[in-house]
């Protein structure tokens, strides 16, 4: 007889009924006639209870039914007389397939820190936290892909290692299959790159925007959606030296038809949760964050707040002038704090904002130049306590004004040939935006640290599993 | 007014109305009064004809119509008088958003090699071929994750970078910060790894198999689906240095319910294929490979044969014996060639083989060991024409049986001790199998070289764009 998934059985009305369940044993409790057992398969987080009568299935049966064991059980499907759950399951038989130990098993009832967790990363889907969380981060990736596949995008893989460090986005990690102990010299001494792998210094990728624009002008909607990497020394609860990237790039997009787009994605992404999630979402906002799920519907009620960059500084020079205190100056020409973005957001505006025509000179190379000649058609959608989620623009079509800006950067053009010609060859007006997939999680969940998100974080020092 | 994708225009039956379409040239040919426009936005494989009358739309506003342009046209939906196709637009008016210089565009409207191609692989998006090939690329991804979430998988992210070689499945890229031209030594003159990243020396991951199992031991059903490498110097149109897995793993099932998933799995790509994407298998298929669709056609049609590794051998001795010849030698113990599995595959049983227990010896220290001693409960999943799409195993679930053979195949102990603890903490049966993305398309595509299933292929020598 085949297992039955334990959110199918505690939505089931089938009383009863035979049943196999198997799952990890949460907690046991009850008494010398009686053994109460909650069960967790991981298909939810809710703990089905298993009642097992010590005379009937043998005391040495259960002697190993402790925390964190596996079980499979037979047993019958009927109402439950207790309170929290509606069925539960008489057992018939017990096998423990694996026990746990409970003087060596780390996952005791009690509460853990999530330091502690994070040291067994690899037990901790074990746990309801992160079995809530990897549940919702599940969802998330499935409506990502389910939004844009309807709307006929088309999911790119752009490269992970790549001999270009175009966007200049951040520091890199060097890929190499040379002996680093002794590697192969040039008469002059230099490392001989022609012997790598691949023939040259490669490194992995810091974004794929700049070869899903080449999708883009090609079959006209693309997303990516895969890891991304900084070698930034930078021990935060934000940075991951590993994360997950969404980009699209649309072909025909101008700035406008970015943000609707962005926009739209965003409440899609969150409604998805409110939607499929409810379960765990109501266990995190009960156990980390109390305006978790309030937090999620507000997103959904208003549209976002649109707004130059140059009116977001007046706003927020009034605001120092009118007594508010920030840490970092606030001026036209100023990148702005996660401050700065949270006033706007949190105290002024009381909505999501996006941010738009933000001086060239703190944005990327490949922006789309306004006619003012000093800003950029960039829009950074900002979200309430993480902050910018969303950064994106309207991309330079022109290829002159393109190369100049390439050329003032200091930007090797031997390694922008591919990228300009997209506008020496059949250019048109397009755009794309990036999201970070752990900054969406991390607003999602309510979890405070970037660690917490994603499975086996990769940061400063730290490799394991 | 917004632009209508060509896609939703060739499948309109809303004459005599104004639209707006945007696309790329792929031809252009008339005579002096009209011009016949054929225009793509990548939306489909199918180009829609625009009309334009040279009087009524100017011969300058013509003039940088030209193959690879991209164009913006207003006009009017009409039935089309000419063949092959429906309806077509009239212009009225056409702007050329980006031209495309005739004298210096790599992409005229002959027919280009593969090869040439490959050079240009930031263009190539823009032919018949790429498109098809993207298009189906993201059906096949859209697939496999609607598969899993249906049956109620969650999807994981396992890490890129890693700190083990645990398995052993090939040679590795090594990622560092190091300067690799003057490294920090220690006192005997090796490099000092501490000093690096991640304080220890790290790679690309090969497979996200075991973290995938620490998932499955979690929260029950899990699939990868995520890019892995290895740094094998092989020029093959089978092998590429980076590519993207697919690899469920599943608590509580045994071999068998592995190779039920298996197939179901693969069956349900297939049917996707022929669902959604019946334009460009049917362009391919006239193009490259006139008995594609008939191939995938077959896949559907019966249960694939499920065969011991033993009878295997068996079936090809005896065709050695009846004068069949083969390059590699037959024997119980070999590792078989393509050339064997195409023999069971094509010629013996005409349809798709699973076949099962094969020596220990040439299977990954992780596979559950049968009671024989000498075999393991392998799979793989054998296919026409490309040999192995699917490997897989039940995996060994005893912490004495795996720590044996993690010793006698000289595995470091210490990179284990994770994995060795989903065995000693509530270990249960559970399997999982790998398909490598990039094989799945050149079955379902027909393409015969891997890097024109890919983007941006990374080989030897090779990781432009």
């Amino acid at each position: 007889m085949k297992r039955t998934k334990i959110k199918e059985i505690l939505a089931s009305e089938a009383y009863d009924t035979d049943v196999v369940v198997c799952g990890w044993v949460r907690t046991r409790r009850g008494s010398k006639q009686v053994a109460f057992i909650a069960l967790n398969d991981g298909s939810t987080i809710h703990n089905l209870q298993v009642v097992a009568d010590i005379d009937g299935i043998g005391e040495e049966a259960l002697r190993n039914v402790t925390t964190g064991a596996c079980l499979r059980v037979n047993g019958r499907l009927v109402r439950s007389q207790g309170k929290g759950q509606t069925v539960e399951v008489q057992a018939a038989s017990i096998e423990v397939l694996g026990p746990a130990d409970p003087t060596t098993y780390p996952l005791q009832k009690k509460g853990h820190s999530m330091e502690f967790l994070r040291e067994i990363a690899h037990l901790r889907p074990r746990t309801n936290t992160f079995g809530a969380v990897l549940r919702i981060r599940h969802h998330m990736a499935m409506a990502i892909h389910t939004f844009f596949h309807q709307k006929g995008f088309f999911y790119l893989h752009t490269p992970i290692i790549t001999a270009s460090d175009a966007e200049g986005a951040g520091q890199m990690f060097q890929v190499t299959t040379l002996d680093v102990s002794n590697p192969p010299r040039r008469q002059d001494g230099s490392v001989d790159y022609d012997a790598d792998f691949f023939g040259r210094r490669s490194s992995l990728t810091v974004s794929g925007q700049l070869e899903g624009e080449l999708g883009a002008m090609g079959i006209g909607e693309i997303y990516t959606f895969g890891p991304t990497f900084r070698a930034e020394n930078s021990n935060t609860p934000r940075h991951l030296a590993e994360f997950w990237m969404i980009e699209p790039e649309m072909a025909f997009y101008e700035i406008e038809d970015n943000m609707d787009l962005a926009e739209e994605f965003i409440k899609y992404c969150v409604r998805w949760a409110l939607d499929h999630c409810a379960d765990d979402l109501h266990f995190l906002n009960d156990m980390f964050d109390k305006e978790l799920i309030a937090r999620l519907e507000s997103i959904l009620q208003a549209p976002f707040v649109r707004l130059a960059y140059g009116e977001g500084i007046r706003i927020l020079e009034e605001a120092v002038a009118g007594g508010t205190r920030f840490e970092f100056p606030v001026y036209w020409g100023a990148d702005l704090a996660a401050e700065h973005e949270r006033f706007l957001v949190e105290q002024h505006f009381k909505r999501p904002v996006i941010l738009t025509d933000y001086p060239k000179e703190i944005k990327a190379f490949y922006m789309k130049q306004n006619d003012d000649g000093r800003t950029v058609r960039a829009m950074d959608v900002l979200f309430p306590k993480i902050g910018e989620i969303i950064g994106g623009s309207e991309r330079e079509a022109d290829f002159d004004r393109l190369q100049t800006r390439i050329e003032e950067l200091h930007i090797p053009m031997k390694d922008m040939w591919w990228y300009l010609d997209t506008r020496r060859f059949g250019a048109c007006p397009h755009s794309g935006f990036g999201l970070g997939f752990e900054r969406l999680l991390l607003f999602v969940t309510g979890m405070a640290n970037i660690r917490d998100v994603i499975p086996f974080p990769r940061t400063p020092k730290n490799a394991e599993f």
